[in-house]
């Protein structure tokens, strides 16, 4: 950093934190700095882990006073440059705001640090006979407070919502320092203005969480899991009618994968394999919960499957025997993106449809893309439940990768095009971040822009939080 | 109106609306100025009702450029006096903005315009096969509108969530007249901040709400309802939990009911009768729904209340033998307010504190209470489940009515004080209105209240937005 002005507030952050929360050592600095996935490689004048809100408090107040610019980072697994700085700014890790302060088991409510590890507090409500339902692939290193920054959505969605629907209250740091202290742990509170919904989901624009009050539910006694044979989509979501109808809701997941997605699965990583004979158009992993005791609701599960088997909405169905053969179902799903990376370069969306415009939508979708660029080869997977696709395309066999890539712009207007002619969202679960500012400026209605503006320039007139994120 | 600057805009407004959306008789003004319960008598330059968001539009426009102040209106069945208008100011009512725009079963929605009463939205649903759960006691004439812009909450809040957690998208024309069309129909959108539930309970001081996406769910094919008679508040909650877990959050209704409240009720309204040989301390409402078909959870509604009754959390059980005696139970709940109208006046309180802490609540509350009001009766009813207590007080048998009721604001002040010390809210699902403007900025801290006023102050620079409301 060249900028002389920063000098003294760079000693004031120093004393706020200590040692032990101030990073500046270049290869120290890199996994903050990098983001996951390798689109993005920032920088940042420093780290700053803060030990608690006042440290948070105070941090900000200095950069604010200095007009220097905050990033906050929680597991820094997001995919969408949310969380990348720039060489003017520094990165505030909440990594060391890591304590569960209070947990509730009859209120059903647990209040945690930003910097938990979301594995963490599933474990932690699992131990008191509760379930937090939120679940998704970085669960081992994501925060919770950048699950709510981003409202995270994950594979558990279709049934408990997405971390806006678990999280009851939020502690919040202003970009001037000051405290909100909104860790309700309330279902009902008409009082105002819904400041806790601003803020989730912000992607720490407009504040920083640094403590949450999550929802907890009662813990199933039996999951039943399958994978399902289907031939398409229509057939896919009249399944998905009668599980829902059948088991009141029940449905934890239900989650599209494509047969080519399954073949890529199968092909590259170890263990993958399709219980069918026969690869069949498109296949369906649901999962069912709930009961007291194991097999609960199995006769249920399987009466209903049999009923779509009987009315032809399935070609085939595979019900898990054991644990393990459900874990078998959910590493097949969840190996998808793994495994496309051995198949070249692959150009991704994260859209979501009405659940019941998602036939037309893969059918427009599909033909465009590979109509626009021959040869690509799309495979889409995801939250069929939510309507949230997963609608990637992976480069031609034997392509040049990154002239493929290119195309990375082009294929993004031809799909998201189409998923706002059906009333879509261009970024269903991750976010703007840097990487979709463009896309937010040509699908947001003018209107929408202009109150985020607003509602911006409100609460952080001098533009410190996140510059460049979002808006 | 004196003021002879409104002139030319009242020209300009009737013009927009027409004769069918133009009231300023006052006789024919009379049930829009005066709110249901009769403490707030308002007054009007007219009453507004536009047919279209166009005329949304242009109304709003027209009244910003002139500083007119509005006053947006749904059923008027608010209780805070919320739709409550000044002399210098117009209503505007919704009501002729009443068409159910679309209904897509398989997405599970339903997008229906701001005067849309909330009991056809149900009819509607229904007759799709499908369940709109929101219910409360105003349902035959209040407004899809006036129950998203209050956040309302009702009887079924406990399983399916409160208005918010019901709206999936919204059409709100801002203070300038431009129109959002947010009306999405999205679980899953991740596109910038949540405007949506920025105007979801902002009480129309944000924007005037004329349409909305909600959700719908599966109709159950059974309901089991029950009254309990149990001993104190610890067992209610130990029987409530015992049912959600074995019911999977299958339980729609925990409603309790002090022996005062069912005593007034079985006095004072025909048809209410407590089905148990001598009073308990306490009742509870309970009802369970799903499944495909009558009687389906009986054997576990049946299993789980005899548990209940072996672990002595409940003193006895009374199960709905038919459908009418399942309404007469839900008589006897509904029933409590209209009786207390006959024991003399009552001071109220819509509060709510984390479930867990509802008995320290009631007890510390009904002490305090009958300490500073010597025979004052307390009488607390409403949502265990979601931990929102009508705590009414009755006025001393023989006492002065005016007399008790001068005593409003200490008998406010013991109570959310308490409230406050508990972490609750003393507005849990009736909003704040012009009645509760002072708790609001006595209880809420001030960071939230200074970015509320930043945010009014973004989105509606002259205040023109239901003046007095709120904030």
């Amino acid at each position: 950093m060249n900028d002389q002005r920063f000098e003294s507030v760079l000693a004031e952050l120093r004393a706020v934190v200590g040692p032990a929360g101030w990073i500046d050592d270049p290869a120290a600095m890199a996994p903050y700095v990098e983001e996951q996935r390798g689109r993005y490689r920032g920088a940042a004048v420093a780290v700053i882990a803060p030990a608690s809100t006042d440290e948070v408090s105070r941090v900000l107040a200095h950069c604010n006073a200095a007009r220097l610019g905050v990033v906050p980072q929680g597991g820094n697994t997001g995919l969408c440059g949310g969380a990348v700085a720039g060489a003017d700014q520094v990165i505030l890790s909440l990594r060391r705001m890591n304590r569960i302060r209070a947990l509730d088991a009859r209120n059903r409510t647990l209040t945690a640090e930003a910097g938990c590890i979301l594995a963490e507090l599933q474990r932690a409500a699992a131990e008191a006979g509760r379930l937090f339902p939120l679940s998704l692939a970085a669960e081992g290193s994501c925060q919770i407070g950048g699950n709510l920054a981003t409202n995270a959505g994950g594979t558990n969605a279709l049934r408990y919502g997405v971390a806006r629907d678990l999280a009851l209250g939020l502690e919040v740091v202003l970009a001037d320092g000051t405290v909100w202290n909104g860790l309700s742990t309330l279902k009902k509170d008409n009082t105002g203005y819904d400041l806790r919904d601003l803020f989730v989901g912000s992607e720490g624009t407009l504040g920083v969480i640094t403590a949450a009050t999550l929802r907890l539910f009662p813990q199933p006694g039996d999951v039943q899991t399958a994978l399902l044979a289907v031939g398409d989509i229509d057939d896919a979501l009249a399944v998905l009618d009668r599980l829902q109808q059948a088991s009141d809701g029940r449905v934890n997941a239900c989650e599209l994968m494509s047969d080519r997605s399954v073949a890529f699965a199968t092909r590259h990583v170890a263990g993958c394999r399709a219980p069918f004979a026969t690869l069949p158009p498109w296949m369906l992993l649901v999962e069912v919960s709930g009961g007291r005791v194991v097999d609960e609701l199995r006769p249920l599960f399987e009466a209903t499957l049999a009923e779509a088997l009987e009315a032809g909405e399935l070609l085939d169905a595979a019900l898990a025997e054991s644990q393990a053969q459900a874990q078998a179902f959910w590493r097949l799903r969840e190996s998808i993106p793994e495994a496309q990376k051995h198949e070249g370069g692959s150009i991704k969306h994260d859209v979501s449809v009405p659940v019941s415009a998602v036939p037309e939508f893969l059918r427009r979708a599909g033909a465009a893309v590979e109509s626009a660029l021959p040869g690509a080869r799309v495979c889409p997977f995801g939250h069929l439940g939510d309507g949230n696709i997963h609608f990637n395309v992976s480069q031609p066999q034997g392509a040049d990768r990154e002239t493929f890539l290119g195309e990375w712009e082009r294929c993004n207007r031809i799909v998201h095009d189409i998923v706002a002619e059906l009333g879509g969202s261009f970024s269903a679960e991750h976010g703007i971040g840097r990487l979709k500012r463009n896309e937010l400026l040509r699908y947001k209605p003018a209107v929408a822009v202009e109150a985020m503006r607003r509602i911006k320039q409100a609460l952080d007139p001098n533009g410190i939080l996140n510059p460049g994120a979002l808006l």
